[in-house]
């Protein structure tokens, strides 16, 4: 782990990451010994860092920094964290503030290997999301939901479990984005109020247009995943992952053979290196 | 500060509370060398703890740890955070997880002293709260809202910022609960659906209770700040903190001339602790 560039693996329990969340994160994929997507992932970054009012950390020293932490790694996660610094007692930001960065890299494990996998098997969770469109879409450090939802299943068969907010609408998976193939088109969350908008989900989008495939951002329900001829979920780590059922609902993997899936994934992460 | 009983002032960075604001806080006014009202927080503390599914470190373990860092210090402020500890990557629970306790105790800071203030000027936040039963009523580390809402002014003339949540409802102040005195009733906003339920709001509605002072848990929203004949706000370290102004309108202060407010003064600290 490197903390502000030093070897480190603590840090002052006075910042305010830990006090309040108040802080944001990346998660990248890193294939041999590279960042993958590490532009859009900068680029969500600095947006949230500029939401939050936080100062980000100039990218090309996070790049420095990032290829020094990976250091022998090839294959691995890569996790960027920035915070707001340490700040004196009270929710007020400091100002000026001090952001810190937090870079670990760790091996890929081995549950995350599932290109083979025909289909996955995700749950329906319980805990709905809260809807406050001043967070949606940022990866901040304040993710009680996630936790709480993940910690619904312990079965390791299921893969994901996905959530819908406090008004029934159908938003994500606890760690990945959602795409459903739905009377003809893809369909993926609208994120105006909840959610995080994953760099890969933004990624499969852009494709879809690339290759002129009819996609559309919408409010979803429960109704619409039962009648959907097949999804997939998205992240960075992941890339794209067929789901063959859902609770009881069983779907078919023959809408993963579009050109759009087979583009991606063919992709892979490679290509998008900084 | 001490870290699990050692003094210290870092924590080691995989620490949930920083990587998800995966843990819940306490903060304690410390009158002559005493935590105040030390069981409704630990109650408090224990109940978020269970709601969490994160194992409530032993209460006389903190309060042996929370005299010892309170040490000399007379008058000061005593913050507790309890975290799920540090995990594997991801949001899934570690099962048994190792939490950890930080407490820090500051001084009194100047600015709290206002009980001589006769009524503080407030503001509107334009931040909005989302609202999740799930988490509604916790003091969890994810605070981001609250920071966002805190950071809106920086005249020190104004002493607080009233939160509303989406849907229009009168909640909060960024760091306190609220009261109104509104056609003959003693109020306070419904935190079913968001809102910290603060040690001293809960003090405040017991005594109410006592004294015969007809109170409402209600929905409110901004035409009844308006309609009201007077406010104040609460927080343990505060206490009650009669509102003068919120914005251009202005209150009498007669109100707080009440059984009630003269009885959780009278009061103080003292006498709940431990």
């Amino acid at each position: 782990m490197l903390i502000n560039g030093t070897p480190t693996q603590v840090i002052e329990a006075a910042d305010r990451g830990l006090q309040y969340g108040d802080g944001l994160f990346e998660t990248l994929a890193v294939v041999e010994g590279q960042p993958c997507l590490w532009k859009p992932h900068m680029n969500r970054l600095r947006s949230g860092c500029e939401r939050m009012g936080i100062e980000c950390p100039d990218e090309s020293l996070l790049l420095r920094e990032s290829l020094a932490e990976i250091d022998a790694e090839q294959h691995g996660i890569l996790k960027i964290i920035v915070t707001r610094g340490a700040g004196q007692r009270g929710y007020r930001p400091p100002v000026p503030s001090k952001p810190n960065r937090i870079l670990d890299c760790t091996p890929w494990p081995a549950h995350l290997d599932t290109r083979s996998d025909p289909g996955v098997e995700v749950r329906l969770c319980s805990l709905r999301l809260g809807r406050n469109p001043v967070l949606a879409g940022m990866k901040t450090l304040n993710r009680i939901e996630q936790v709480l939802a993940r910690s619904e299943w312990s079965d390791d068969r299921i893969a994901e479990g996905l959530m819908f907010d406090t008004e029934g609408y159908l938003i994500e998976g606890t760690a990945s984005n959602l795409f459903l193939f739905l009377r003809g088109r893809l369909v993926t969350p609208d994120l105006t109020n909840c959610g995080i908008a994953g760099i890969m989900r933004g990624l499969v989008m852009e494709q879809a247009e690339k290759l002129g495939i009819p996609l559309s951002i919408q409010n979803l329900r429960l109704a619409d995943l039962k009648a959907a001829d097949g999804l997939f979920l998205t992240n960075s780590l992941i890339g794209i992952r067929p789901v063959a059922k859902v609770g009881d609902w069983t779907y078919g993997l023959e809408c993963m053979d579009t050109g759009l899936v087979k583009e991606v994934v063919s992709r892979g992460f490679g290509d998008e290196v900084h």
